[in-house]
């Protein structure tokens, strides 16, 4: 622990790379959630909430990232026993559960989790070492009709949360047609699957990086390798041409619908028996979700889909928001991807040495949240309260009792509890919280009956474009009503399809 | 690190001391939180979710504890700089952001806040290192209007999760009502705060015991000294009896109503500025509360409440549910305390040195939520979905159909994805999840246009009521209908209702 001589002043600081949510910020995140758990629900998924530390030794010391093993994780020591560390993904924790749990857990086990996962990694710009993730996961079903069931679901949770179809697309390939395109490529032998794996890993990181680098930049890193624009240079596969050729027609497969992408990729894989396993369960998942009335608009084969992760073992899934927005440069861009996933069948095993097939998604909650801020589709309103203000400091009960009315009508409202001697400030805190009406109430409107009703959003725009003080005096923003109509006229401000928006927005 | 050789299979468990929470458990407190929210974000409250990780220096490095400072957190060091930890409260968080953040946010703030806290204290029966705590606080506001309305929310939000009024009561307190009668009893002397304050420590810790000790354990602690049960001795606080005697007509001080009750305790204060600032205090709170309605059948002062913690400063609240639960040897016993708080002025200034004052409520969410459970009252119900079966594995597209159609209508619905050759295991599996009915299409009555639908549930209750062979088969629990009726059919089951609740409950 720390030293324990006397000390200077705390500074008032979250750890780096950590940050603190306000408001609509946690308002949203979590009524964005609640539709997804909906979504999830209603497929027959139960939620899980695994805890927050796991030992090391289950977590097994890795980060889902094959360029950098053995980092990245939050660990200490627990006096003199077990090291322990936060999970840093909501995976390895499912996998350590089903192993725990599995004789009183249903199979298939279908669960989503929820909740903050933390990285031991080097802060960026919006990049933060604690953030929230929103998976979904089958666990115990080989057939690939649990991989179709988790792509028909993550369409339905785009929609649901606000995404319109059209403005988003679910990309669907699988890893053994790679693996079958690698075979034919000869960088790949059934025989002795540890052969080539440094070279089908450059492919892999390669292919992932497609839409970045373009056809000619992954092209140069089958090859010998690639120099970026700073004159780094990274090694390549090392590939012949003809090699390259069968990976680079593996990425340009796609074909206008489902079928002819499937019948092409069958063409390119032929004679390898992995690769044809690989295209038919794409083409079943294809079957399963064309019977359903999930077609081209929603869902499509994309060959160049391959997601970076060392763990597939068939079935990949990328979700893409398909609609533009503007750079920090303000240069349109599309918006990219917000979720993906994928089969892996080896996670539990580690555990039990059981193989144990699972399949599921990830969802950015960060970014799927940004990209409904960005489209102005969030459902939660961050409404300030009405505020009623002191003009008394003895007739607090007075006031109280206005905002004990309001509230019971289901309004936002609060009484201003800060010093109520500068009235002044009582508007400037009204403006902070955004607050869209004030009710005022001095002794001379007490003994008259009635209260002030000041509109402030109105305010607002009226003090925006009002130049001439004179003007400004007449004060259209605010009106005298009876004491006893303040809920009535207040519901006509505020109206009734708001007032009673809980702040999940459920 | 832990070693890097090659190691056995890892085990498949929480650190000691941690737990997982599934389905039903996690969806009711999701509902219940999302409940209190809902009042919260009427009041005024904004909700703040602040890093998990904290550090060592922002947390002060104790507990709220004041018998043991300075244990009780998880903490390690970053890579040779800051210790960090995790949060052990929602508390000290509020005011390093406070502190942190103050220039931006209202005056008062308004905050609410919600999550697990981390503890590392021996784990027991109940008791474990992760647990949710639920917090308001009010921070700037220096009037006891702000108390009051701590008070009156938390009686709001106790009857919105479902405890109906008369099955609680708040009870509220004051610390300088407690000074007070500790300076009349001669163990505070204003002009030297630091004097006897071991001896009031254990006053303070005394009183709070009352519910488990009686008067006269209390009175053998501001004594000599007492003996429990087991033999062990605990010291007292050596008061002479005169002095024990204010002591226990304090904690004797409650009349038939809250007016009654400050009068006795003005009375039992009288010549202390401090005790007649408190009496002062409580009188204004009991204004305020009776003037909005909130009666003795809500609300009572009560001066047994002190609260164990030190920090308190001012106004002190609890929350007592007073129906009758069985203990654990079937005995009936009050459930007791699920939510407290009060007024502490010191916890921002540690940061700034500019006192800030603040008042606020922690509600127990396990505690809360056992109760809720206890009177069958969790709002979250934990409907299985509708179990389609698989007949024939090669039509699993028609299955597939058949939930997409029932998830459309709303229902909770999925496709067996386990192994089907054994449709025994599909029951099997139905009754695990608790599933309500179950779909049945073999290729027979495929090409008569029809499914079976059996009704899960009462097939239970018939199972257990029917001894004879014969009845079982004649299955009353399943009928034939037209496929095209499936849908419709299964509404009349499940009901217009139930279908559409999310899984959080809203």
């Amino acid at each position: 622990m720390a030293k324990q001589k006397k000390q200077p002043r705390p500074k008032a600081e979250t750890p780096k790379g950590f940050r603190d949510y306000f408001g609509a910020e946690v308002a949203e995140r979590d009524a964005m959630l609640a539709e997804i758990a909906e979504v999830y629900h209603r497929y027959g998924f139960d939620a899980l909430e695994s805890s927050a530390v796991e030992t090391v030794e289950a977590l097994g010391k890795y980060l889902p990232d094959v360029d950098r093993p053995n980092a990245g994780v939050f660990a200490w020591q627990e006096d003199d026993s077990d090291w322990v560390a936060l999970r840093y993904d909501l995976t390895a924790p499912l996998a350590r559960v089903y192993a725990q749990h599995r004789n009183d857990l249903p199979t298939p086990y279908r669960r989503y989790a929820m909740g903050p996962v933390w990285r031991n990694e080097k802060p960026g710009p919006g990049r933060f070492r604690q953030f929230y993730q929103c998976d979904a996961d089958t666990v115990g079903a080989p057939t690939v009709a649990a991989d179709a069931e988790i792509v028909a679901m993550l369409a339905d949770t785009l929609e649901a949360v606000g995404i319109p179809r059209g403005d988003y697309i679910v990309r669907v390939n699988n890893r053994k047609v790679l693996n079958g395109v690698m075979e034919v490529a000869g960088i790949l032998d059934p025989s002795d699957p540890e052969k080539y794996a440094h070279e089908r890993g450059i492919v892999l990181r390669a292919i992932d990086k497609l839409d970045r680098l373009g056809p000619e930049g992954v092209r140069a890193l089958l090859g010998k390798g690639r120099k970026d624009e700073s004159g780094d240079y990274t090694d390549g596969a090392k590939l012949a041409d003809k090699q390259a050729d069968v990976v680079m027609g593996f990425m340009a497969a796609k074909r206008a619908d489902g079928s002819a992408t499937v019948a092409r990729l069958r063409e390119l894989v032929q004679g390898s028996s992995i690769g044809e396993q690989g295209v038919d369960e794409l083409q079943t998942i294809e079957d399963l979700l064309m019977a359903q009335g999930y077609g081209p608009d929603r869902v499509e084969i994309d060959p160049s889909v391959v997601r970076g992760l060392g763990y597939y073992t068939g079935p990949v899934f990328e979700a893409e928001l398909t609609f533009e927005i503007a750079d920090e440069k303000g240069r349109p861009r599309q918006f990219g991807s917000v979720a993906g996933g994928g089969r892996y069948d080896d996670l539990v095993k580690r555990f039990t040495g059981q193989e144990v097939p699972a399949t599921g998604i990830s969802i950015g909650v960060d970014r799927l949240l940004a990209a409904l801020r960005a489209k102005g589709r969030v459902t939660s309103r961050s409404t300030g309260p009405v505020l009623v203000t002191v003009m008394d400091r003895d007739r607090m009960a007075d006031y109280q009792r206005m905002v004990a009315e309001l509230r019971s009508a289901g309004f936002r409202a609060e009484v201003y509890l800060g010093n109520p001697k500068n009235f002044g400030n009582q508007l400037k805190y009204a403006d902070k919280r955004d607050c869209p009406l004030a009710v005022i109430e001095g002794s001379d409107e007490k003994d008259r009956g009635v209260v002030i009703l000041k509109d402030l959003a109105l305010g607002k725009r009226l003090a925006a474009e009002i130049t001439s003080n004179e003007k400004w005096k007449e004060q259209p923003a605010q009106q005298e009503i009876p004491r006893g109509d303040l809920v009535r006229v207040v519901s006509k401000y505020i109206g009734e399809t708001e007032k009673n928006l809980s702040p999940a927005g459920s």
